[in-house]
């Protein structure tokens, strides 16, 4: 499967809605700005890099609706108002912010406002382009990490749906599968919107991958019974000292893998790394609707489809993402090279030609 | 609230269906031991304590199908042989075993076989109430060990729906709220079943208590952010060691609680103490089907309102316990005393009515 879950057609951006798999394939059309920022808050588009790339899209329809009777200067000072929407649509990953700024340097660039627009879509190619090439490498550094014949343990969707294709975590085990590396892969279903279940379930078994879905709780049994050979996540932002903010859950894997002494890596591209950021403590942890948690369905699958669970009133903490201490990682795969502990030494050392 | 969610009422025993809840109040009424063991299975009925005191009536009704006209020597072969599907029904539990022995040793001192079936429907109204006293017990025992004004954490569902009545972790917790030492219950809505979200939320709010939902994979996070005093949970089964067999996602519970130096306690009835399995390996954990992980609302909900999550065809693991190790546990209370590290020493002092 070369699944491209990104598109950019007639003009348009087309997003694979990941709110309606695995069981509807359905496109969402944005030719706004303000459309791609909705489709990114309601999680039509997902994953760090995913939506980094959406972002750069969103910049240049933005820079269609800013008026072209503009002088260049004020041209550019709208544009830079007109995508906060975007950059404010999620808050705890590092790609969105970088791929606004990166495609709003390369319309400052330009001194002709025609000239302005067409530098931010070609940057926004381009950003997606360098992403599923980051994604190839970081599969083949990831491989070479793996031990041969070995069991995965993954979580969320880190996949072609997450990135510009290929996928980081998801893209790590796509190469070390190719390359026989790989015996199978355990996914956790990844509550509250089932990313593992919905959408990496789905990938892996597209691609013919031995796949086994578990609760997120079983994690800690898996582990302990030995049936997990290494952890492969993906990150939404990885600070300066190594601390990585991803999906929910994927903190108690880390520490139950350090438990076991079972490896844990971490696979993003360098547009990931928020240098800025010195550790976890300052990365913004999202918190979105308890309705997510209390009613199943929520946010994803058919409209009116939902299953309650909690009764009415019972109130919920919805944090959707949590820090993995540096301490807990054994390796950070990027484009631009593997970092190994200690990471504020090894990450600046990186030069990928997405590095911040 | 004092929810009574077991019955002897009628000559039946009428059991409050938890695969309904919170929807939906519904009774189930077995007249037969079968019925009882199919209830059991179907998870009607749930929690170590409850499935003992279900099993405990289920062998008084097996006890009525057995011919009377056979010798009493006879009878009692009989019935030994009837009760088999019950103590088959779930396997990880000790309480079911320890109630349906104890309920077989009751008949066995009678040697007439109207006196029997009498003493089997007698021994099991006792081991009823025996269980909601040594909940009481347990909750005032677990209360004086909780810091003043905390909040807890709490898993699956341990209250008077999971036990004779008032509950086991959820009763300590109870008693503590009585006596204004805790503040709130943080409760992880406990994949698959989702018996925290369905049961635990519901009984909690029945009481006025305070009470916040989160995915299982967010208690690393409320952890990690210290906003949790101490976590509480029952026990399925409970080795000699002092090794717990408890809900799947209790150990990586204790793992985090252990690393945030959170107090770990372990509240259960001397009834699921089991001396004669060394330690947790030797403990059976039971593998239910994976549709419980696939498809949300397969075994509790309305039927036919089924919401599946990952794509058909993908398979998974459901191992529905895990083992927590001893060295990460604060203590065991019972209602015959609070258990301390080591527990291979501790356990075995305890006298409680119910040790086997």
């Amino acid at each position: 499967m070369d699944l491209q879950a990104i598109r950019w057609q007639d003009d348009a951006l087309w997003l694979l809605d990941q709110t309606a798999l695995p069981a509807r394939t359905r496109w969402v059309v944005c030719r706004t700005g303000g459309e791609v920022a909705e489709a990114i808050r309601g999680m039509r588009v997902r994953g760090a890099p995913a939506i980094g790339i959406a972002a750069a899209y969103g910049v240049a329809l933005a820079a269609r609706e800013v008026p072209d009777t503009l002088p260049p200067g004020l041209f550019l000072e709208h544009l830079r108002s007109a995508v906060v929407p975007l950059v404010r649509a999620r808050p705890t990953g590092a790609n969105l912010r970088w791929a606004v700024e990166r495609v709003l340097r390369a319309v400052a660039e330009k001194d002709v406002v025609a000239d302005m627009r067409r530098a931010a879509l070609e940057e926004a190619l381009r950003i997606h382009r360098e992403d599923e090439e980051a994604n190839r490498r970081i599969g083949r550094l990831g491989a070479d990490l793996l031990p041969p014949g070995c069991f995965v343990l993954t979580h969320c969707n880190t996949g072609a749906l997450a990135t510009g294709g290929w996928g980081t975590a998801l893209g790590v085990i796509r190469t070390a599968w190719a390359q026989g590396k790989v015996q199978g892969v355990y996914v956790t279903e990844t509550r509250p919107l089932l990313q593992g279940a919905r959408l990496t379930a789905w990938e892996l078994q597209h691609e013919g991958i031995p796949v086994t879905l578990v609760v997120d709780g079983a994690a800690g049994l898996l582990l302990r019974q030995g049936k997990v050979g290494a952890v492969i996540v993906g990150a939404d932002r990885i600070a300066g000292n190594g601390d990585v903010a991803n999906k929910v859950g994927t903190y108690p894997l880390a520490v139950l893998a350090h438990r076991h002494g079972v490896p844990f890596y971490v696979a993003a591209p360098t547009s990931t790394l928020d240098p800025d950021t010195p550790s976890g403590e300052a990365i913004p942890v999202e918190e979105r609707p308890p309705q997510e948690v209390t009613c199943l369905g929520w946010g994803w699958g058919e409209e009116g489809h939902l299953l309650p669970t909690a009764p009415p009133g019972v109130s919920a903490w919805n944090p959707v993402f949590d820090i993995t201490p540096a301490p807990l990682i054994t390796a950070i795969i990027t484009e631009a090279g593997v970092a190994h502990p200690p990471f504020s030494q090894s990450l600046p050392r990186l030069s990928g030609r997405n590095r911040p």
